[in-house]
């Protein structure tokens, strides 16, 4: 897969992409990723990427032309790459569409600033745009580093074992239980006992209960959306007995 | 305000805050930044942070000790600072969030990484859970970089105009209306007459109509919760016999 990041902070993005386990997937080869600078493609004097906004108001605009040649810098084959330009006004990002977003072969991630871009861009060149969050930040340059480690995360021999994001929290719709590691003590404070117990069915039993509790309790949308076993039945009903005692 | 990050990556952390509007700040001293490296508080041999998780599973847990050692070098003050784990399970970041924590001295973001933080940390010295969406990513440093350059904008200064931000999406429950820049033509696609108009009023009343449309298109749980002026209604009922005719 290969994820193209048009920012006017190319720096910034390589800086982010080169750590952890996104530097590693780079290194080997699991993923392109690239990071173009938009200031690079516009055809003036100054390299001036933004101007006024039409109708009066504060901040600066992105204009259309060094976007638009960026873009088109990035579209060699045959097939128009996916993309998204990160945006308040984009629907906001979820696993499900991370997961989906996972299977594309390329996409460009487009991160404005200022007070945004102009619209003619979006209803031209953007096939989709998203969101991270209710909150407002200073650039897309995070939503689109945010989205690229999502994605990147989910492509096959990024994560050291296939198996590892199975488990996790907003992969199975549920939060995930309480980890524990040495010391068995620190402070007085103990592990709970049954995971130093070796019974590996119980174990596996407590940690569902503690993933159906917390996310019971602090996102009862994603719990009312979950489907349970008849396993998951009988710990429910276990709960609520002992709540009641 | 002071915002300690306390994470494995303080490189990739402080290359993302040295760039930009919060790079700026910090260098004009609107806000202080630091990150913190807690593998240097590891007391023993090979500065190891994490150990395998207690009942067996996939993955590595941080360890309580320099997680606590960490954050006590940071409690210099007479009052602790507002310790932030960022976390799946956290409750879901909002704009109004934002704004609150931006009037706080001191806080403290802690980044987890692989299979998250000890147990122990969250239920002692973690004062609250924050998740930036409903997505797994493979650390904490973005959520946290996402805090934080959200919080620092609103602090005072830190924007190049201290109205800028008022129009902004989010800030009023609303998503903004379309910007346009020059040129007034581009590949036949024409900015909006009225922007060009020169009419003030009228370009305040379409801008505001933009806003109202693509919010209750996209948005609805935002529009619903909009208050409207007797000026908004009567721009929502000329909408409304727009959209008849």
């Amino acid at each position: 897969m290969r994820i193209d990041i048009m920012t006017l902070f190319p720096e910034m993005c390589e800086a982010v992409l080169n750590e952890s386990i996104i530097g590693r997937a780079r290194k080997t080869g699991k993923v392109e990723l690239n990071c173009i600078n938009i200031r690079d493609f516009a055809e003036n004097k100054h390299n001036k990427v933004d101007d006024m906004p039409y109708g009066g108001g504060m901040g600066m605009v992105m204009a259309i032309q060094p976007i638009e040649s960026c873009y088109k810098s990035l579209c060699e084959g045959e097939e128009k790459p996916h993309l998204i330009y990160l945006s308040p006004k984009g629907k906001t990002l979820t696993q499900e569409r991370v997961v989906e977003l996972s299977n594309f072969e390329h996409i460009v991630l487009l991160c404005g600033h200022y007070e945004g871009i102009d619209q003619r861009v979006i209803d031209t060149i953007v096939d989709e745009e998203i969101s991270i969050g209710d909150y407002v930040l200073t650039g897309g340059e995070l939503p689109a580093l945010v989205l690229a480690d999502s994605v990147c995360r989910m492509l096959p021999g990024v994560l050291s074992d296939d198996l590892c994001f199975e488990e996790e929290s907003h992969f199975a719709g549920l939060l995930e239980y309480p980890q524990y590691t040495r010391p068995a003590v620190w402070n007085g404070l103990e592990v709970p006992e049954v995971l130093l117990s070796g019974n590996h069915a119980e174990i596996e039993k407590w940690r569902r209960k503690k993933s159906f509790e917390i996310t019971r309790e602090r996102r009862p949308d994603m719990f009312s959306k979950l489907e349970f076993s008849k396993k998951d039945l009988k710990i429910l009903k276990e709960m609520d007995e002992k709540a009641k005692e």
